[in-house]
């Protein structure tokens, strides 16, 4: 239960650089590639003359090339050319929307009618010379909603994440949590206490002391279909904290596009936006390493959390005040899906996953 | 379909000296660890917080705390602390009874009312000091039952067994079986042949010569729910077989504790307990070592046969006089299955998997 | 859904010389071995006594002996002895009638009683001292009629097999099919092209030059249940094309048996004969080599294409000139489908998988 009309991370642009990639998303079976003029496109990987998959093809010219028979694909979904065959007959596969921009590939997969580029989640430091960004790619088997609660709720970086960036004062802070219209903030505040592992690193990495005390936020802002940016850092204590003057903090946002692959499965970007020193790539790539090492802590448990609810359908789980923020992320993701299904066309109806 | 108010073995001690262990038995998934005191404790492995399975946390003084946000539960079920929270609420989940004994830890997966320690298999030869034992531990995808068959059999060691415990004068010697209330007994006696490699070895470590005839003997005793203990042995031939004088004879008993994990998966608890030579350490190892290999001959072929059934549903085997053992065995599991069927409490029968 | 009152290849010769074989062919478990005088023999994969696969046993002058308890099993599928036992009111499995002739080791898996050695598809190559053969084996995931598909319109060797035996003269050099009987025969020939890489090796192993303009050919042909033969070549241009002299063309025939293993997998025997230099060892190890380097590179698209199709079984495929040779094969397999259907007898009926 994935809302279908949104916009979704399909791939880094690196990754269909060089050839065709197939991905399911939405539970859609998707070609991407780079059509004419290198426009990223995603079609429904599926060839009409025989079914096998355009993703094992090449491009050649901007036509995405059936690498079975040869059969020429158009960005538009509609057989452009084959050896030795008249095509005008041949039945269209999907094309489903897409945009690059922000350093992502992002794909609509639902009615292609809906599709609006303004819908797309605005991402300020993905186009600031001001701003760096690292990231990467994990495949995890659990529903999309599991990973939202997993990242609306931080306190489990006391546990998952004890050596790096968990505390004790996590636990021991509360949060508070809103929803603005689709948008659902959870913040935590926490004053004077020492910087875990990670962030002792983050502060040497802007030139600044590690071994005093600091203030430490963390604000995380789900906005629909499901992503979920935070804003996290640390300024030295007594400085004002997340509002802070930059020469005595360092701050970044954790940048997660949760793409749902099927019911049970998602494909996850995660990363991490930073404005301090944004030239330095050292500091990137070894943010990078460290981020991509600590949020690989969550897949065990992310995975066989999701065994435990799928052979215990009938339990209730609780929700704490801890939980609010996976909670309200839910109302609003409920609230597109019962939106999507009064007013979702036949044909798309058609297109989807039972 | 297996006994649930039983003791079944669920793991060696060292198995959670460490950390939490999760496994399945009888269908139910378990958090296994040492509680208060290094009280050994089995609870449902299931966070009553959002799912995760405890066997993920750490143990803490004595509490499980789960791995995902710090819940801290007790050996009872229910929880003890949250970080931030209240807890008097929260629902409880499924305590296990257990017993540390023999060098096993042992559970009840079914009606805790009912658990009863002096139910308990008494092992005689666990507790005394001129026995050794040595085992292992393997996971097979068979029903408990085939095991049984297996073990209640021995004319199987002729074929897979064939060149450490199998020989001939195995299959031409009948055996004779008989039901004393729970327990089933199959035993054969097999006089003035040549001992196979296994017991030859077995002579050796007792300081007995090895190329002179034997008398054998073999004596399956089958309890309930699925433990098969095998008294076996050589002695020198003529000198009273299995009542012959300890001088003169190397004997031990096979151990199996056969715990069903699903209904057609078990975990095979096996090993030999011995009283020559129980201090020699080595040699302990060596049989160990030696049981391991021949014990890991049956595991393709029993997993093979479980999928010949369970392709061909339909068709009934053979009950020869050889299979007496198992037959007689089922037949005691039968009626332990029917008393269980009339008296099962509601309580118990919604823990069970369908 | 394949015909089951055919000859199909069942494995090769020495697969089973040294031991047992299970295999599971048109859905039937079968254990092949070499019983009295060393006759290939195919039965049932279920000892009668338990329910183990025979192919787990051994041979021993001609009888396949159980691994698990020494049943005896003759090969007419009834119990030759078994220790101890009487055997004679055992319950027989299933023999199935084997031929072994060309090289390979040929299985009935229908009904036994229609079983005719005459129905063997004639292979001269085969016992012709003018002939050499070389070939091998895959697994593949897909539904037998893929393959047959694929061999049937070699317009993909341009896109899977391109940097081997793939040109754009095929695509542009259009094919006729036509079904006579039960065969159907697609044929193409091109004119003064230059040869590719396979090929121009080929020349070179009969001595001949390989930078001169050729003549090629491809003369698929399928007969029923499904062997696919093709004869393949080039010749010097201009010298009579597949009629030339043998002393100025290079030309073999591209052996393919499929064998359908369930409904959606098959073991796939590919090879070639050839008739120029044929005592030449090294050049048949060297053209296997290439083949089987060539024929790998269907796997991945066989399968995958098979999964797309049962993603979407309610889509209809395209059926263009150049899937004449497949579509017309695949209605000779209907006719026999449907003729097996009227006729089938009780007794074949219950053997058959659902």
């Amino acid at each position: 239960m994935f809302p279908k009309n949104a916009w979704y991370v399909a791939c880094m642009p690196d990754e269909i650089d060089s050839k065709p990639l197939g991905r399911r998303i939405c539970g859609e079976a998707m070609v991407l590639y780079r059509g004419p003029d290198n426009k990223a496109t995603a079609l429904e990987d599926f060839c009409p003359h025989r079914g096998a998959p355009l993703s094992l093809g090449t491009v050649q010219e901007g036509k995405l090339v059936c690498g079975y028979h040869g059969l020429e694909m158009g960005c538009d979904g509609k057989t452009v050319a084959m050896p030795g065959q008249r095509v005008r007959g041949f039945p269209a596969i999907r094309a489903f929307p897409v945009i690059e921009r922000y350093g992502f590939i992002w794909v609509w997969p639902g009615d292609a009618e809906q599709a609006d580029p303004a819908k797309l989640h605005h991402l300020e430091w993905a186009e600031s010379q001001d701003w760096a960004y690292g990231g990467g790619l994990y495949h995890i088997n659990c529903d999309y909603r599991l990973m939202i609660d997993n990242l609306m709720d931080l306190t489990h970086e006391t546990y998952v994440h004890s050596t790096s960036i968990g505390q004790k004062e996590i636990d021991e802070t509360p949060t508070t949590t809103k929803t603005e219209g689709d948008m659902v903030v959870t913040s935590r505040h926490m004053s004077n206490i020492m910087a875990p592992p990670f962030w002792r690193m983050a502060l040497r990495g802007n030139n600044l002391a590690d071994d005093v005390p600091v203030d430490r936020w963390q604000i995380c802002r789900f906005t629909p279909p499901s992503h979920v940016l935070i804003e996290v850092g640390v300024a030295h204590a007594g400085k004002g904290g997340y509002d802070a003057d930059p020469s005595v903090k360092a701050s970044s946002i954790v940048v997660d596009f949760i793409t749902p692959e099927t019911e049970t499965s998602i494909w996850y970007f995660w990363g991490m936006a930073r404005n301090f020193n944004p030239k330095d790539k050292a500091l990137t790539a070894s943010i990078r390493e460290g981020q991509g090492k600590i949020f690989s802590e969550d897949l065990e448990m992310l995975e066989r959390q999701q065994q435990n609810l799928l052979a215990h359908p009938e339990r209730k789980l609780l929700m704490l005040n801890i939980d609010s923020g996976g909670v309200q992320s839910r109302r609003v993701i409920d609230r597109l899906l019962a939106a999507e299904k009064r007013v979702i066309p036949i044909a798309v109806a058609e297109g989807e996953t039972p």
